[in-house]
């Protein structure tokens, strides 16, 4: 199988991004499994290269994805000329970061919407960087569903065999309650589904969490488990879909670990959240900070691959070379594991909702 | 230091309570640290005994806690002369056996609050079976409270070095939002920070989460933060607490587990949970059951103390003699390093709840 170009995204030049790419792509068995292409600044990603003490490596600068190399010791970068933004002050909020940051991704949905390259992973943007900039959206997913269209799609934290998807994100818990609706659980549901087989796993089995304490004991407390959560995973399996449910939330996770389910379908944002960096993220009491950070983000319903790390700018770390690259390593095997299951990532597009997913 | 006297309830006789019971307390080491007295009903200890293949352990029935030998190779047993329940079938739901489990509740409650025992660890009853005797609480917080007048109670669950204490448990998730108010969450503070001393830890940190995603960053999405949990900490603050917060809650557990935290206050039910039973609970794919149940639920603000396991009956389970020991044993060292720090567990008790913590 040809190896699968991605498109990485260098994110806020102030944060860790461009030196947890340099670290990322100094393993050459990364290259024997992709085509990684840098979408960034070749200056920054020099800085970046000596910060991280990877001098040997070679930074090439290239303006199209057919000039890059595609081999290890070398990292090719899409340079989009934002070379003024050298001067980006390590560590700081600034507007010139986050329009450096934000065109990063534009480009790279552009050259994934071109077909130029197979898939997209980011790095972590500033959302109040991007929006001095003038670009007001609240972050990655949002810009990713202006560029393509995209009107249904749904969060997914991956971290090692724990795949949680949300019915909804950033909003109020008050206002998630209300968003428990049974099309939108139904719509998650199938792009789960969708993408747990984009990932391989022919015939998945999908959790389907409850949103009260105990799913709601029989509606002691709480009736959506029965007025909509029940309903959407009763239209599920008539599509052919494994879902189960409502499983009690407290549970569920313990159980998609133990390898249960293959994806879970959580409520809202914490309760798929939580779980996720109770597993993937290790604290360190010493030095007051992430010890490792392990997970990756992926954005379902749109129709290219886009993954993500699972952490922030960490903009105290910037600079210091200490960054872990643990989450963007993973990023990289989730998007190229999406690549090369389905061409274009067509499979995680939610335009083909109303289908049954056997057709 | 005198070995301190505790109480454990057998639990539902239909349930694994009485086997665990036997496969904890055939540990030699535990006597050395405790003085254990089962409150049940001997005949049923004999059959968990049988099933446990531990016959070489003697149970020795006592009318009266003096009767007791408290050594190791024999269970004391206070008989409560349940010995019709003998015959309870094992893994079915009963009026029969819910009576047993509540009458071995009530006198656990009873010693304790006669100072006879030096607190109580319960074994799993079936709400349904205590409901079906005639007994209408939905569980034991709800009968230790009403047994000892605790008005201002809060639920503990302890895995390891993750302690968490809930705003509230049972109701649902719109009413959970409700229930977010500043004195609330102050108490549970409080008591949790009590808690904390009573198991020996000196200056306790506590971190109190947020309620909405991200902590509902400074009210984009949601309020409470705002309004209530963080006038509650600052609060908790002047009486010498040292909290923190409020702490977004998709990372205040993976904090606390990295020793940043020797608590966390959960705004809701499944917000403490599900980090509990995901670092807790090992689910085996293979036999579709829990391989390990690691946890301890202790109830805050009673005047004496009150630690259990953190999991059911597994009506399933019973009569196997495969269930795990794991939970009960964490829930009789929790109950041994209560008792051994305070005296009556009067630190636990909510009645000082208006005094400086100082006081």
């Amino acid at each position: 199988m040809e190896r699968k170009i991605l498109g990485i995204t260098m994110g806020d030049p102030a944060g860790i991004g461009p030196e947890i790419t340099v670290k990322a792509l100094a393993s050459v068995d990364l290259y024997r499994r992709c085509r990684p292409l840098v979408i960034g600044d070749g200056d920054i990603l020099e800085r970046a290269a000596r910060l991280t003490s990877h001098t040997g490596i070679e930074i090439h600068r290239v303006k199209s994805v057919k000039e890059a190399y595609f081999r290890p010791g070398v990292i090719d970068v899409y340079d989009l000329g934002l070379d003024q933004m050298d001067a980006a002050e390590l560590g700081t909020v600034s507007a010139a970061a986050g329009e450096a940051a934000f065109r990063c991704v534009e480009k790279a949905i552009m050259l994934a919407m071109d077909k130029e390259i197979d898939g997209t992973v980011t790095n972590p943007i500033c959302k109040e960087a991007i929006n001095l900039a003038g670009h007001h959206y609240s972050g990655h997913t949002e810009i990713y569903a202006a560029y393509t269209g995209a009107k249904n799609y749904a969060m997914m934290l991956a971290c090692g065999n724990l795949r949680v998807a949300h019915v909804s994100t950033h909003v109020s818990l008050r206002t998630a309650c209300d968003l428990v609706r049974e099309q939108r659980i139904l719509d998650v549901t199938a792009m789960v589904w969708r993408a747990c087989r984009a990932m391989g796993i022919p015939d998945p089995v999908i959790g389907v969490a409850g949103l009260n304490p105990h799913s709601g004991e029989n509606g002691m407390f709480g009736r959506e488990e029965i007025e909509e959560i029940g309903p959407a995973i009763e239209r599920a399996r008539e599509m052919g879909i494994r879902a189960e449910g409502p499983v009690s939330p407290d549970t569920v996770f313990s159980k998609a670990i133990g390898g249960w389910y293959d994806a879970v379908v959580a409520m809202y944002h914490d309760q798929g959240h939580i779980p996720v960096k109770v597993k993937g993220f290790v604290y360190k009491e010493e030095e007051g900070k992430w010890n490792s950070v392990s997970g990756v983000n992926i954005t379902l319903g749109l129709p290219i691959i886009r993954t993500s790390v699972d952490h922030g700018t960490a903009f105290d770390l910037a600079g210091t070379g200490k960054a872990n690259e643990k989450s963007l390593v993973e990023a990289i095997e989730y998007g190229i594991r999406l690549a090369e299951h389905f061409e274009g990532g067509e499979a995680l597009d939610s335009r083909k909702e109303n289908q049954t997913v056997e057709g």
